[in-house]
């Protein structure tokens, strides 16, 4: 087209938003979409389910290592993965984008298209409403919504001594990829691409859910930091076998050999891939694999262990480190 | 106390983000608040009323014009406002916020203490959720929940030939107080601190769904600009008489002079009061004043018109200008 080059200020605000409105199917729960002061969803059984995540540029995203389309997929990705840690199912989000008046506006299309991509991926939730403003950084700023369908949300405050611990989807493949991508590999695009998008395992929040599971969250800070959150939460202790984490290491083997590393630091301490992490009274369902064991905490109070031990290693992300 | 000043990279995201929920009461409607991956809320009716604004320093606030308790009143005020232009009760709130690491804890707090206030003023709403990351500017990202409690929601689009236009709260104040400030001036602080933090009309936003009006919006970009949104959304013509105009005149009057301007420029095209703009089939309810009517559309489509003409003055807010 031949206004593929131009920039947000030539096209205007209203006009660029016009742009990533046209043509977005909503689901049916969305009564009002985009348009107006407000939108307005349906909460079927009387309560929603809310989450928020905001991503700063060159915090949280590269422009010259992700896409406008993966930036997009990563910020829809991340927020989802929390309404699957209560258990839920993602029905709708809203997105505020910061962006500068001389961004190309085919950059914030295809920062569009991520997201609802990923919105799709997540459960066919829609984008119902959002607010676009100028800002010398790309801010994109999330928050998502879900539905119960009736249950109690699952919450880090349940866990109880004799549960097993499990989990689903990718660990350490962010960190892996984050790694690769800073000391300039191209190797092991998988990795890569997943530090740029992460997959979460959309559906087990659910499934945890209904196998009964007592406590849940994502691993977004590094597992051992969030299984720590459960642990605090719960008033228990967590024992992770690092065992049972082999695969998850031979996962990343191949990056960890390229770097010279022990893959096992980014499987513990690496978050941002929004794997869940779960407690379960029982076996986990399909889907989840065991990692440890829920017991009574000890003399000092609620932990983790690897092994027996308290992890030394990198343990998580902390902002304004 | 000994820590104030602390900066966010002394204090730590998780240190800071226990800080700012400490001791805040939520409202009953909060199933589960802040602490765990995602918030709950009810929605009696079974529907959920959303809205999100962001505020990017430097482009919506300055630091050295706002203090952080005004930036979050403001931050507040702008989302709430959205809620009551559907004819909504304002219910519950998340944040996301962006800081620089050197940024000094007590800020924040400020920050937090002004979205708290206004979230109070809004109607006794809860913050629920947020969201603490590193930005090497100010970032205050704000979803906004309602509940229309039965009703159906009033959207921009409902207007119809024969309605009275009427409006509640202040037109312009916003506009001169930013002129003033930017003119280093210290008179007229009323409409300077009505610039920082904008009162809107709360409460009447739902008086008017209950007074059967058929079109709403807040006075977000200015007046005619959304007039302009309700005129196009609803197909008509809205005529404003500038004679009605007259008190919100007055109430700028001194500002005007000091800086040598034609208030009106102010009431017609100034944004950020967060004004109530509504059309209804009869009279207005207490509180609201008449400024126009509702016509059959002009041969070149929907329209807003001053006293029978196209106004040429300034007509509202481009995010990319």
């Amino acid at each position: 087209m031949t206004d593929d080059n131009q920039t947000l200020r030539e096209v205007g605000e209203f006009a660029v938003i016009d742009r990533l409105v046209a043509g977005r199917r909503q689901p049916d729960s969305v009564l009002i979409g985009p348009g107006d002061d407000a939108a307005v969803i349906t909460a079927p059984d009387g309560r929603v389910v809310i989450s928020t995540d905001m991503l700063v540029q060159d915090r949280h995203f590269r422009r010259d290592w992700s896409t406008p389309h993966e930036i997009g997929r990563k910020a829809i990705a991340q927020n989802a993965a929390d309404i699957e840690a209560m258990g839920a199912r993602t029905t709708a989000f809203v997105v505020g984008l910061g962006a500068a008046a001389d961004t190309p506006a085919r950059d914030l299309q295809q920062l569009s298209d991520g997201l609802w991509d990923e919105a799709e991926r997540a459960g066919a939730a829609g984008i119902v409403g959002g607010d676009l403003v100028s800002s010398p950084l790309w801010v994109v700023s999330v928050t998502v919504f879900g539905d119960l369908a009736g249950r109690a949300a699952v919450t880090r405050g349940g866990a109880q001594a004799g549960d097993i611990v499990a989990v689903a989807g990718h660990l350490g493949s962010s960190a892996a990829g984050f790694e690769l991508h800073r000391a300039g590999l191209i190797d092991c695009e998988d990795l890569r691409r997943r530090h740029r998008a992460p997959e979460p395992p959309y559906g087990q929040g659910k499934a945890a859910a209904l196998a009964g599971a007592t406590a849940m969250t994502d691993v977004s800070d590094g597992l051992l930091a969030d299984l720590g959150h459960i642990a605090a939460a719960s008033g228990v202790r967590i024992e992770v076998t690092s065992a049972a984490l082999g695969p998850d290491r031979e996962a990343l083997a191949g990056a960890a050999e390229r770097l010279g590393v022990d893959p096992l630091g980014w499987v513990l301490g690496g978050g941002e891939d929004h794997a869940l992490a779960a407690c379960f009274p029982g076996a986990p369902p399909a889907g989840w694999r065991v990692i440890g064991t829920v017991s009574e905490p000890g003399p000092a109070g609620p932990d983790v262990l690897v092994d027996g031990r308290r992890w030394t290693g990198s343990a998580g992300w902390e902002s304004f480190n």
